[in-house]
């Protein structure tokens, strides 16, 4: 593991790092924060999943994550959201297919599949380097994203419901097998069968069974992707005769799909995820 | 007035617009942030300076200024740092100097005379344009800023001390006058006989005369520049025999130049500000 930077901020460390990856066969680049009480005592960690077109550092600049890690004694760790590189399968004029459009999945089909495995990169390899460098109690975990993150994160937690203590999202993609801007990516992706994709789609995943104890998720009104590509009230009706997922689902009157939104409700997030991680 | 964007952001809205500016023969572009208060009365401004390369939406961006601006109730102002477009005199490969790198004075020299009047500009043209199109108090103003926008920041508030309820920095270039990165601009801007400087030279100004009644200045002790640019013991040492400037000068251990900076001590200078702004 390599430190690429490190800056005090709200008297913690927010540090980015980069390794390379054996899942994705690329060097992987990530951010962590480390609140003051990582200093003298292991904390838990909340993943931040990233949405289509970012990186790692996008939530790191414009989050607003840090005052309340700081105080909550939480670390955030942000992975970027693809592979990266010379020589990586893209589609540099599609921003939904290819580098910044993972879709934390694990591809199949050429020429993805050689770099593309969000999947078990997010899930295996990299917790397992952020155990071995950094002072987390990895029997804490928490999980949450935005967007195509947001997709990441319900999946995830759903996928692995012993792993996470909790899981909330902001403004998730909850159909994606479906939905405009991710059902292509799916197809070149995993292939054209489309029951291997339901292992990647939140409503999928619930129809089939899959549990996670609650959800928070809060999804702008006035967010532009809210009819093609959101949908929540996808999810709300998968839950619907499911009382052992517990869904918040909040509407918020006026606000987009923008880090204005996230970090507007970014405390709530975090106050949500404390709650769970440190009962 | 044009409006480029807005949106939500902690029940306020944060909006970028643009103007054709007389004082800098050019299409300006800033930041306005109205918090929720704003709907329904007037409100303190606080002005925003940036520092070298910057535009209006780095503190935009990274500044984590909204949450408070909203529970407090201010407006936050973002100008530009520099007059921008085709055809303006520029330095492209110096980042200390034309584009990016205005330092809140007006050029009497050529070709810089022509475009760069940011002084005129952030004192006079923008405020009018500001109390035309938004719900402001301009007799509630305060201003603060970063490095380049620090010493802005000062020296504006030590040339007009009525116009100014509050004032405070984060890392400001107090002696521009001999600071390596700043010296050389203003030679090119202003000529080479320095008395002509002495205005926007915050320690001059203070040396000559110059009052404001309390300055808050926070400054990370493990910045790059402290040395050879910024020198804080400087304004220290000429306030030491004026009793009628009332210096706060925090250095605070392990935190350098960046935005992890400021966005930790913005909600100090925005508390700072309010009980000023407000009292």
């Amino acid at each position: 593991m390599k430190t690429i930077s490190q800056a005090k901020a709200f008297g913690g460390i927010q540090g980015v790092y980069s390794h390379e990856s054996e899942a994705c066969h690329c060097t992987m680049t990530f951010a962590v924060y480390l609140p003051p009480k990582a200093a003298t005592e292991k904390c838990p960690i909340l993943w931040y999943l990233s949405g289509l077109t970012c990186t790692h550092a996008n939530v790191m600049d414009k989050g607003e994550y840090r005052r309340l890690a700081a105080e909550l004694g939480i670390i955030i760790v942000c992975p970027d959201t693809s592979p990266r590189g010379d020589g990586i399968a893209d589609e540099p004029d599609n921003w939904q297919m290819g580098k910044g459009a993972g879709f934390y999945l694990d591809a199949t089909q050429a020429p993805w599949s050689k770099h593309y495995q969000m999947y078990s990169y997010i899930t295996e390899e990299l917790p397992a380097l952020i155990a071995d460098n950094f002072p987390v109690d990895m029997n804490r975990q928490g999980i949450f994203g935005h967007s195509m993150g947001g997709h990441g994160a319900i999946t995830i937690a759903l996928k692995n419901p012993q792993k996470f203590k909790s899981c909330s999202a902001f403004a998730p993609i909850v159909a994606p097998s479906s939905a405009d801007w991710s059902a292509p990516a799916f197809e070149k992706y995993l292939g054209a069968d489309k029951t291997s994709w339901r292992q990647y789609d939140t409503c999928d995943l619930i129809a089939d069974g899959a549990q996670f104890r609650e959800i928070l998720v809060d999804q702008g009104a006035a967010d532009g992707f809210l009819d093609n590509g959101l949908r929540p009230w996808l999810l709300q009706e998968a839950v619907k005769d499911k009382p052992e997922i517990a869904l918040t689902l909040r509407m918020q009157e006026g606000y987009d799909h923008s880090y204005f939104f996230i970090s507007t409700f970014m405390g709530d997030h975090l106050r949500w995820h404390a709650e769970r991680l440190y009962k």
